[in-house]
């Protein structure tokens, strides 16, 4: 089914321990798009870069099924840049450099192709831009998805709220839910949130796996005990491609379909953390997801 | 099965934000054995206290049918005394007060009735007493399980690899094996602590949860998604109890069984926290630990 994904596109220069990539392709719409290619089609993308975004990366994109009618390019402008430095301990990092460029004045227009997704995945930007997007939508779709950060709650807090009535599912970690409701039992932050408007909530918990809340279940999803983690960049947007990418695929949104959903959200995000950037969402095989998707079960699965 | 088991005899006085404790019974050997007391039969207890220690606790831990022969009582002596204060976010606390008492001067002596215990726990102590209880039994038991804590990792570093060298199962929490191994990614760090001694290694996570490693498998349990927690005092131990009692019951140490035991563990710590201090370890009832660990299967299950 039809996924309309919204979010920033953007150039990563990043270091870790184990390596370093310069300028390579990254922004949560990047990271969704390109998750979950593995699963659905059309993704419809919606951004906006500069002149410099290079065109392997649009290539790269457009071989993995993306349309691109609603990427837009500023020409003579340059690309969101951020450049980062994770630590030893993979669970901290720097920022060292962040230029909004062209996404400082990002406005999403959806081209007309657009208008009736069935699927959306909101990715983290400026709330009130997500409402712009859900507004230009000509049809209620199956599912919207929303991602935010602690800047949006702290700073537009009011207007996450608004957006936040129209959305059903809301993905964050667990550091933001227990911001945005001011609680710091998960359990009772996922009750506050959905008085908010969202009737599923993701907590991602980065290393620890996540927790799927829907009104008649808890699901806890392992993290997979990773040996080898080159770069933690974009593991929680593979996360959110994985999940509403089979959700896309299958058109079932019961208690049970979502639980799968999210495992194919945590195997994604396995990939994405083994390579550098978007490395490792260029050449995934069916094979290879089903495998991680079996290992997750046995990672979980006691006998009783 | 028999078990043994030697760690802390503690006076606690505990605040949370949900309310208060005055010097009830605590420290590692009282929770371990209370735990374990609702798996197996008979439990050995090791440690010392003061002529303060209330008949009051001395009751509940024998209506337990814990075997108190070993329990040192010092007469004129002052029981370990602790007092700590936990944060509205219960992941954090200030320990106010700790007073050794007779505890400093702790010498583990079994009585002859204990020596040939086939389960043993090796409470969090000094890593030099935990070496000397497995020099005093008399037969090679079934199965030794270790805790330790950053305090012994640091000042006794020595000394603990020597005991490690002697345990089947190491349970630390993931900062401890983060610091014994000096290694972040906790599949590395557990493969390291294996090169130790240990052939299992339980990786504690607090609210997320824990991991077991043995030289086959990994499994990832999920804490319990608790709205209520009153007092995480006494969790790890539970823990550990819960874990070491279905062993000792089931006789199984097959990495199927090590699975359950290691849910029949995060079972116990989540009815503890529950309550006050020992509290919620003082009336279970075999159906709502079963009912537990069927919630905790509903927890992690999901369909493929």
């Amino acid at each position: 089914m039809s996924l309309l994904v919204v979010g920033s596109v953007a150039l990563d220069t990043i270091e870790t321990p184990f390596g370093r990539a310069d300028r390579v392709a990254g922004g949560s719409a990047v990271y969704i798009s390109a998750a979950s290619s593995y699963f659905t089609a059309p993704i419809r993308l919606v951004g906006v870069v500069g002149s410099d975004f290079p065109k392997s990366e649009i290539d790269f994109l457009q071989s993995r099924g993306v349309d691109l009618e609603g990427l837009q390019v500023i020409e003579g402008g340059k690309t969101f840049f951020w450049s980062g430095r994770y630590h030893y301990d993979l669970n901290e990092r720097d920022s060292l450099d962040t230029q909004l460029n062209v996404f400082e004045k990002f406005n999403p227009v959806l081209p007309d192709s657009y208008r009736k997704s069935s699927y959306v995945v909101l990715g983290n930007i400026d709330p009130v831009l997500q409402l712009r997007v859900i507004d230009s939508l000509e049809k209620k779709p199956e599912l919207i998805v929303c991602d935010t950060m602690n800047f949006w709650i702290e700073r537009k807090h009011d207007e996450l709220l608004e957006t936040l009535k129209r959305v059903d599912v809301l993905i964050v970690n667990d550091s933001e839910a227990r911001l945005l409701t001011s609680e710091p039992n998960l359990v009772k932050a996922s009750r506050k949130i959905m008085k908010l408007g969202p009737r599923i909530i993701i907590i991602k918990k980065g290393e620890h796996g996540a927790l799927l809340f829907t009104n008649d279940t808890i699901f806890s999803a392992p993290a997979f005990p990773l040996e080898f983690i080159y770069d933690p960049t974009g593991a929680g947007d593979s996360f959110a491609g994985g999940f509403i990418g089979h959700l896309a695929r299958t058109e079932d949104l019961s208690d049970h379909n979502l639980k799968r959903a999210v495992i194919y959200g945590s195997v994604l995000a396995s990939f994405c953390v083994g390579k550098f950037g978007t490395e490792a969402l260029k050449d995934l095989s069916d094979i290879e997801i089903h495998r991680r998707y079996r290992d997750f079960i046995e990672l979980s699965k006691f006998e009783d």
